[in-house]
């Protein structure tokens, strides 16, 4: 924290000023980037992606790096690489994703998902902030400063994926079988929020995930509610009695030994969450609703950034189009995701989940639970170099000190590379609360581009001062 | 009961005769009813409904009927009218409907729909059984007497219309603008099935229909469930505990009140349901389930038959597609229907139901009980002429007495008549369990046809014996 403090820097004139000469550029190729529609979700858009690959693959080659794109069982990855830095000078591995969410529901979207459009300051289009926007960012800083120094301080490695959106399922096999290659001493990712607009914010923790595909299973065909209805275990109702046992009356969840495993904050992160300016009230607001829900006795941003949760995603079960159809349905779906908190597990979630369920379950349905995807919480230490480069760099940009937040998302693959590659991972986003990650009309801020821009070409910099 | 038995009749020899002789032309004539794609749901089919509407006119009014084709808002009524029997003979009205169910999925018909194919003793074709099959049944044996007599014992009002699969919306109305030249002494109805292959049914009760969507509105839009995981109220979550709270531990419906005007049924009718050929296992079996459901310490056919239920039709929330998606869903709705007994009624329960929810349902969500439709329940006395003629005419056609059954469905006309003619209604089916009447597949018994034909043709003799 001392280190943060030895200058007042600012954003180098150099960058500043090529940044603003290149800026309607920057934007323009963004656009480009934005409209390809590289939903790695769904397999229709598979040539989309493979696209939106290739077009970043162009970028990064054309910029001076040393680019791969390399195939796996699902997406693929881009290695780019640029190794000329002085020798001594350390290795920053810049991870980002190149696919999005699944756009729907189309018709809530004020301008198409594809096409991007800037209203108010905001930049709106699928992937805008999530993370193609962001990871721009770092693709236009590093072009920045090879453009106006020639060189860059620090050898750079950019790793961008394809199946961040569905689970990173190929890149933690990917990063240890290559992790030689992409040794480095300091991981940067883009790809979270700032804690409210003008408060450059740097990410200590993540939410784990453990999702799951709940089937109910009843009679093997639907049948006629009024002449079966009654005698039959519906298993729409089963799938309802089953979900409502997963939390108790003070919202705490209800799965045995759900909790065994959960290590509490430290205090002082703790404390610094309650400092910071965050409004009950607003947040309602925001998000249209009378009263908050979740655990008892929490703050939000406790809940939001050190608990662990059992949401449902989605649900379907029987006739859900218009009027009355009066069917007794075979079978029903419930789409059910915890977010953990170290140390929880995934597997173990999903075993607990399991037994919880085989045990709550009626007779007469037959109900099954399957993992779709999983990802281990993790917590930052937030001391070294990197972190101290970041605290200038945005304090530069930004003109103010970052806070430090938690985030209730995950980043799957954050543990991953402390774990292979073990170096520090420092998450700076340039998100805004309300952005819309995984909604229609996501958007980033235009402002936040052009100050992440400008404190991510001067990161490296200060990496190195 | 005791007139029931005062002569073991036989099918008059004249009448038996005829339909023996006439057989081919009568399912010829048949084939071509079937043959008719009258969908009333589909709006590209009021071609083939108004077309099927006239061939039936025509077919009424060669027999000798004084035919006609009243328009209404949606589909057509004919009505037919004989009305040249001896003075004081009664006036017998005849209902059916022309129209047929979707027959979607339309790759699980083994023959086409609209292309009737006898196999193994069963007639296929969308509407066999439900209900062209039937009303067929009706017409011919007023052409037996007709043919052979001359004359019918009764007069005759054929009734049929052209919206029974999409509600009958427009028949309550008809009948009560015609009530006058609808005045009759009994209504008799075909459109049901039979217990068991060789037991003729006479049909005492049809459950009533109320039948709500509940919507659970939470957040504005969808949100993503790691950044606000925890700390909302999910309204798939919600509407899953609102569901919960409908039964209690025995199966029984927990909504206050809602048991209140349930009348129970007279105990010779439950003692008769008791006795019919009823295997349980059987019964889950042809369902594919290991456990039925329901309110403990019943019979299935009592659950079936008599008792109110409670049934999620349809659920729907947030992200149903394939793999995962981390949403928290804005929204869930759940289509819910309850079955009614006597002497319940769609309006208080709809009432009792609202008062529920409101008290269950969570703060920090907006839950909305919307009412799609209604119908009353129905109980049927089962004393009197009509009812004693139809037993002889079962007895002499079937060759054994006919067992009094319930029907967990609802035919909403059925109350309508019984309300504005005053009229008792006789509801004798002649189709089987596993008859797919909404299914493909759908059959009627050639047996059945021949037999319902006989009795049929018999009852009007009976009537007036």
């Amino acid at each position: 924290m001392t280190m943060a403090a030895k200058k007042a820097s600012k954003v180098p004139a150099d960058l500043d000023a090529w940044l603003s000469a290149n800026d309607s550029r920057i934007f323009d190729e963004l656009n480009e980037f934005l409209k390809i529609p590289s939903v790695s979700a769904r397999s229709e858009h598979d040539g989309d992606t493979r696209r939106a690959a290739a077009w970043l693959h162009e970028k990064l080659a054309k910029i001076g790096f040393t680019t791969e794109t390399i195939p796996t069982a699902g997406h693929p990855v881009i290695v780019a690489e640029w190794r000329k830095a002085p020798p001594g000078a350390p290795t920053v591995l810049i991870y980002g994703h190149y696919d999005v969410q699944p756009p729907e529901p189309l018709d809530l979207w004020t301008s198409p998902a594809f096409e991007p459009t800037i209203r108010d300051g905001k930049l709106f289009a699928r992937g805008a902030v999530d993370d193609k926007g962001q990871l721009w960012i770092h693709v236009k800083a590093l072009e920045a400063q090879l453009a106006v120094r020639g060189t860059l301080p620090v050898n750079v490695i950019v790793l961008a994926e394809g199946e961040e959106e569905i689970g990173s399922e190929h890149l933690a096999p990917f990063v240890e079988q290559h992790a030689n290659r992409l040794a480095c001493d300091a991981v940067v990712i883009s790809d979270s929020a700032m804690f409210a607009p003008g408060i450059p914010s740097i990410l200590s923790s993540l939410r784990g995930l453990a999702y799951f595909e709940i089937t109910v299973r009843g009679p093997s065909s639907d049948l006629h509610s009024g002449m079966y209805g009654g005698a039959v275990v519906n298993p729409a109702m089963a799938l309802a009695q089953i979900l409502a046992t997963l939390h108790d009356k003070r919202g705490k969840i209800a799965i045995k030994g759900f909790y065994d495993k959960v290590r509490s904050f430290p205090a002082a992160v703790l404390k610094g969450m309650r400092s910071l300016p965050f409004s009950d009230s607003r947040f309602k607001k925001d998000l249209g609703v009378k009263a908050l829900g979740g655990e008892t006795g929490k703050t939000t941003l406790e809940k939001l950034w050190t608990r662990p949760t059992l949401e449902v995603n989605g649900m379907l079960s029987g006739y859900t189009g218009e009027g009355a159809k009066t069917v007794l349905p075979g079978v029903s779906m419930a789409k059910v995701s915890c977010r953990l908190v170290p140390d929880q597990d995934p597997d173990v979630i999903e075993r607990l989940l399991k037994a919880h369920v085989k045990k709550v379950a009626p007779a007469g349905v037959t109900v099954t639970v399957q993992p779709l995807h999983g990802g281990k919480p993790w917590r930052a230490d937030l001391d070294g170099p990197i972190f101290d480069a970041a605290r200038r760099a945005l304090q530069a940009a930004f003109g103010r000190q970052p806070v430090i937040v938690g985030e209730g998302g995950s980043i799957p693959v954050v543990g991953d590379f402390a774990r292979v590659l073990k170096a520090p991972v420092l998450l700076v986003g340039f998100g805004l609360p309300g952005e819309n990650a995984h909604a229609p009309d996501e958007w980033i801020s235009v402002d936040n581009v052009r100050r992440g821009l400008r404190a991510m070409a001067m990161l490296l910099d200060e990496y190195v001062a």
